[in-house]
């Protein structure tokens, strides 16, 4: 016997399906609230009974684009944490480099992760702040090794710096616009910058 | 006497103007062909005597952009080429910091040498190309100080890194994204981004 409740959860979860496909395919501009509705067979306006607006809907997708990131970067990162400078060096050139990879094979759904605004007024909620910071993680346990003496705000700030750092020359190279790293270097560029910045941390500055 | 190729100067000047003052206030979506001609005094159809296409308006634009963001760069320079490895890290610092400050003041602009693409199967004329292109020489030429030893090629890829990583958090960082180094710290993380990258470029790899 089906209750309300679960007929109501399957059908959400086909509306994210189905919003998840559409932005793979076409990009944020791809996904129309009327097709979404079409294809899960319910009306338009009880698409608002299964997410309370389209900036959720993006929003859970997002969370399953992050989800699968973080599965992808704990795969590169293996079992051991690392416990040396050069390890903890190693460590982040293999984020770094799955960063790359998943973006890669994730273009659209990647791209919407940074692309989305929400709508006028709108906040991020909760769920969806916790979710994306939980993902410097990643990037806080090398870091803890490498500059042990900075405060943890100050590490923070540096994993925000480089984060944004390695994000910046995939999704130019990614773009492939003429000022762009080219693609067949691009994984060799991300190596050489994250160990020198790795290299420069190790020199008392 | 005005000649005619003097009145259409003038008026491919003024559609130029016009273009730049909608992406500045709306950005490339504010950009709209029918309001454009209403403003310069023509027919819709006239503009495409005056440019071949939007493309390239938006590039004539663009290319006024990069003259700006050239003179601003080279002004943060000042007169003296660097001549030891300090005076080129503080140059790469300064040049960095100029552009993070121009993107700011010159917000929707600045985005539009990133956002627009190309008509579906147009390429970039060679005039823009190598205006892009040119302004690469701000970092070729503390990075020859910096690794004096390594091929022009060499250096080439790496100024494509090292302008990506600066341009990533710059633009995360404008965006005021959550996972964003934000704004109060930009200034100062951009500069331990790229002295962390010049202190890894002094030590033996």
């Amino acid at each position: 016997m089906t209750t309300t409740a679960e007929r109501r959860e399957r059908q959400r979860t086909q509306l994210i399906d189905a919003a998840e496909k559409a932005i793979a395919e076409k990009g944020l501009a791809g996904l129309k609230a009327r097709e979404l509705a079409q294809e899960i067979g319910c009306a338009l306006g009880a698409i608002y009974n299964l997410v309370a607006d389209m900036d959720e809907l993006v929003l859970r997708v997002g969370s399953r684009t992050l989800m699968r990131l973080d599965a992808a970067l704990s795969a590169a990162e293996g079992e051991n944490a690392p416990s040396t400078a050069n390890e903890a060096a190693d460590r982040l050139v293999a984020v770094a480099l799955a960063y790359c990879a998943f973006a890669r094979d994730n273009l659209q759904l990647w791209r919407v992760l940074f692309e989305h605004r929400m709508a006028e007024g709108a906040v991020v909620p909760d769920w969806a702040v916790s979710e994306q910071m939980t993902m410097f993680r990643h990037i806080l346990e090398p870091l803890s090794i490498l500059v042990p003496d900075r405060s943890e705000p100050e590490r923070m700030l540096m994993s925000r710096t480089l984060f944004s750092a390695v994000h910046g020359v995939v999704a130019i190279g990614l773009e492939e616009k003429l000022i762009a790293v080219p693609r067949r270097d691009l994984d060799r560029q991300i190596e050489g910058l994250v160990r020198l910045v790795c290299r420069g941390l190790a020199v008392p500055g």
